[in-house]
């Protein structure tokens, strides 16, 4: 990796900074944040701006240019990356160390008395907005909106913004239909009194009509606004896509519907002034819902007294909780996901010993196997394959620069996941070629013991997800170990392999209590900077439990894996699990056998299901 | 319990909200929370307003009084006490219930337009301020400081306030000198860039002096401010108190000093004008520091681009971590509280039999025998002496009303603790007398697994309590049991029995890392309504732990009990007690035979060591 030269490219923004066709007044100072329009994790190349100025593209960070200077904010996992990538013009702002300063802090420490520092409102959510103006404003400074974004007027190639065919999801998939969403929404804004709701979020739009796109690669959405009112639904999307027969049938726009149910479909340039008019619009007491996490330019767009903010949108909380339809999906979509992945490492134990396999070759495999499943439509993130060392860092993504030959002397890591058109997979298994020192079972079991701690638990109804994360660490902890992630995310179907509103993390930010038909995934792990990573993560569906009391009818819940792969017992020291563990691997081995046994059987992979026995062997353990 | 007769208290207080000598314009609404000027949780008679505005004496809950209502906002613990004590004249308003509506928006859909809400501003803390003020403000109300407190107009036989005489605490119990604590303030003040800080909270104020008072019961302190500037001290405090020689001498009033640590005495009253001269008089980047929940007339007092607010000061995270003297000393405080415990129990066991002990002589029994103990002070709280269904009343405090006699047909809760020159302590243990159900011993044991997985926890250093609070839970979880209520809380050392800025609890609130020195509680509990509580109380001591790996290290942490006192085993099931747990028992009791064993004999109380001998016998558990 070298460094991309931005010295030009910094002397032209810094040109653009004081244009008066772009900029009221002079900026002194341009923030070029991370985010889409939509506050996306996954973003278009078109709206990689960050990377673009800086060279840095990894998925977390924030550049500010000023006169002077070129900072760029990011956290632990890149800290190497970025420092590869940013040319000497940068200084690397390593957040999270003590001496870090704030974006805030750095600003009023390098800007000259009364400056303006510009920023796309559009890229800068509310909150954000709020908390860095008003720093700003408290000493003297002034954070302002430019409408053009500076880095397009000098981005000369940038790409165009995606604009591909839709995919229509019938009910068989989606268990409810847009009109009966739009129904259960309209409710919710009635109980909170508003009279319409904004839908920023590219998910949210995608889930709530029931269809899905490819703008984003590894998530299905596509770039789209909604604004739904009492009586109205504005859609705002471009392209030619709206033309497609079958997207006008599934959204019933050539019918004669009732016209609360009418879509009304609009440029998606046209969010903004459309919103502005329904600001303009509003009378006494009619308020607007917006994710607090919307965009300033949106949320601005709205007088302050009409608007009703909230961290998560009531689209959000009920996309979390899966129907019926959704978890058989997503159930299908793990066999099928299990198959490839028994397909793989049975190749993997083969082709391993041979030393031609490399952790691109591995990655590439996967993809190939699960690409035969039905339905399969991509990967639903970038693969994490890697081995020895580079299965420490975290969040690695093999390139021909750092790829390594699996050998049967490391460990291989191998987190991985698809989107099929029934669900979306996520799955990291930690597998040994060879022989595995005592040390690493060691730690290997005590990330077992932990993932169970958490698949088995029994808590309450109404309990939130991160009063879990310690009973994945507490096995860690006891021997000194520790792994610096959180345990768990919310998981989609069809949909962004990583969303809101649940999680299972030590980090307490708000999430909202874990319910009956919510997915999250159950990933400890441990991580041996140098030398190996070890993580064992599976998808796991929350379900009601049984309990002898039941918490006086307050209800119980507990996990129930989707996931049905294999955790190689080889890596496991069966002598440090309790009775209780050992059968629960015991258990989980033999649902494993049963269920995608079948499948393998029913597809002909009979070499594959040789290998699925072999794996599920029961352990036993020495009384 | 019959109600306070309150309507012509109301017509008063009615009166003087619309009385020009008090009020610049009628106030339609006037608010009386719990507190005193000092945020203090348990307060002096004379700060009692709520109470005699209202007759509910909870420890929890705000009045607001308009001119058609009267409305009281308490918690589930207060619902009954509260409907028992209020008259007709008071709506209860159930906190924590679906449909309650909140004060502020109780107040926008009572108010006339365009009202003004009356608060006394030394009683309301600036964040509480600050919310309600908002909340009003968007619905065209405003509200406003009255600087005479309303309540104090009306109660004509309002108790005066307290002003007693001042306890000097000596380095063998403080561990560091004021004067050391100063530099430490003021170095803390440097690195934050602060040139004042205001010492609201009275604990603090004793802390940082090294004094003690009696003003409040239970808590040591003493009405009383101060102001910490780089190089001046003033302490607000009235009375004669201290013209006491040796106060004087432990504050060296009378010796020559280096100007920065001489000690400005000024009247309690003249804070604010103090306040207001320093807010007047700062020049440009000198902040004052405050605490965010200091009242909002000292916070107002200090301009607003001045204020350096947070939520813990350093005084409360220096005063958290105790030092060698002060942990000796808690230990030295637990070993006469479980002293007081052994005689208290071997007592109960004799006499209950009898069915002449009520809960009241229970717990005044207890005080006896805690005062027979070296420097006891008073109580450390008002003692939770139960059985039967008053156990299940996690605040219960017997009255002759509901005073019930202990049985040996019954579970006996007793959650008691002391002030002791030396140390803080806050105990429950769960007794019973005859012969406990299966169930009953069946709850017991899960309890008492939920206090061990604490006590017993190794953690990383930099963990927040919160994240432990789960590990109490979870042997109840696991059969569909649970309690209503945190595991546990910081404890002073000889100060509050009850401080920040750490505990462990489900609710995640802004809590501070644990660290090698703190003080907590590890309480959980198991209530059956109508029939039983159990409590199991540990006061325990943040120590470094050993770990095979030790975190890279990072480091890591335990728990020490304090506490001393046998634990039931008639009460538990040992079937269900795993071998790591039963040895935990064993040892914990072994030291209690040990520690507690080693003063009894001292002391010669030979029938409670042989009580002691025979409450801590190894168990043994069937393999």
């Amino acid at each position: 990796m070298s460094p991309k030269i931005t010295t030009e490219l910094l002397k032209q923004l810094r040109q653009v900074m004081r244009n008066p066709k772009y900029v009221q007044e002079p900026v002194q100072a341009y923030i070029v944040p991370s985010g889409d329009a939509h506050q996306s994790e996954y973003i278009a190349p078109c709206d990689c701006r960050r990377a673009f100025i800086s060279g840095f593209d990894g998925s977390a960070g924030t550049a500010i240019v000023t006169e002077q200077h070129a900072a760029m904010w990011t956290d632990g996992r890149y800290f190497l990356q970025a420092a590869h990538q940013m040319d000497n013009n940068w200084t690397l702002m390593k957040m999270g160390l003590k001496d870090t300063p704030t974006q805030e802090d750095w600003l009023v420490s390098v800007l000259p008395e009364g400056s303006k520092v510009g920023v796309d409102p559009f890229i800068i959510p509310a909150d954000q907005w709020k908390r860095m103006s008003k720093a700003l404003r408290s000493a003297g400074h002034d954070l302002v909106p430019v409408k053009e974004n500076l880095i397009d007027t000098i981005w000369t190639d940038c790409p165009q913004r995606p604009c591909k065919p839709l995919i229509t999801l019938d009910l068989s998939y989606t268990g409810i239909s847009w009109r009966d969403k739009i129904i259960a929404l309209r409710s919710k804004m009635a109980e909170r009194k508003v009279m319409w709701f904004v839908v920023t979020a590219l998910d949210e739009v995608a889930w709530l009509f029931n269809l899905r796109g490819s703008d984003v690669e590894y998530n299905p959405v596509f770039f789209a606004y909604a604004v739904i009112g009492m009586n109205t639904i504005r859609l705002f999307i471009d392209g030619d896509r709206m033309m497609d027969p079958p997207v006008r049938e599934h959204l019933q726009l050539d019918s004669t519907l009732e016209p609360e149910f009418k879509i009304q479909v609009l440029p998606y340039g046209s969010i903004l002034s459309e919103l502005q008019a329904v600001g303009a619009g509003l009378s006494a007491k009619e308020k607007v819902w917006l994710s607090d996490k919307a965009s300033h330019a949106l949320t601005e767009a709205i007088p302050k007294a009409y608007r009703y903010l909230t961290p998560y949108t009531p689209i959000c909380i009920a996309k979390a909780v899966k129907n019926t339809a959704e978890t058989e999906g997503m159930r299908r979509a793990h066999i099928k996901d299990a198959v490839a992945l028994c397909e793989l490492f049975n190749w993997l134990e083969k082709e391993v010993p041979k030393g031609t396999v490399t952790e691109i070759i591995a990655a590439d495999k996967a993809e190939e196997f699960r690409s035969q499943q039905k339905d399969f439509v991509e990967l639903s993130f970038a693969t994490i394959s890697s081995t020895g060392p580079n299965g420490a860092i975290i969040h690695y993504k093999p390139v021909p620069e750092t790829n390594r030959t699996l050998s049967v002397n490391e460990i291989y890591l191998l987190d991985s996941g698809a989107q099929y058109k029934d669900g979306t997979t996520d799955v990291t298994r930690t597998m040994h070629f060879g022989t595995p020192s005592a040390y690493e079972k060691e730690c290997f079991t005590y990330v077992l013991k932990g993932h169970i701690a958490v698949s088995a638990a029994i808590f309450p109804n109404g309990t939130k997800g991160h009063l879990l994360d310690s009973f994945a660490r507490s096995a860690l902890w006891d021997c000194g170990l520790d792994y610096l992630h959180g345990t768990g995310h919310g998981v989609g179907s069809f949909l962004n392999v990583h969303e809101g509103p649940c999680g299972i993390s030590y980090k307490t930010f708000a999430d909202e209590p874990l319910e009956a038909g919510m997915i999250v995934s159950d990933e400890p792990g441990y991580y041996e900077d140098g030398s190996f990573g070890i993580r064992i993560e599976n998808v796991v569906l929350v379900i009601p439990a049984e309990t002898k009391y039941n918490f006086k009818n307050r209800g119980s819940l507990t996990f129930e894996p989707l996931t049905l792969v294999p955790i190689q017992t080889k890596m496991i020291d069966v002598n440090l699990l309790t009775e209780k563990e050992c059968n629960w691997v015991n258990e989980y081995h033999q649902k494993c056998r049963e269920v995608v046994g079948a499948e393998l059987e029913r597809q002909g992979r009979h070499e594959a299901l040789r290998w699925l026995l072999r794996e599920t062997e029961p352990l036993a353990r020495v009384q």
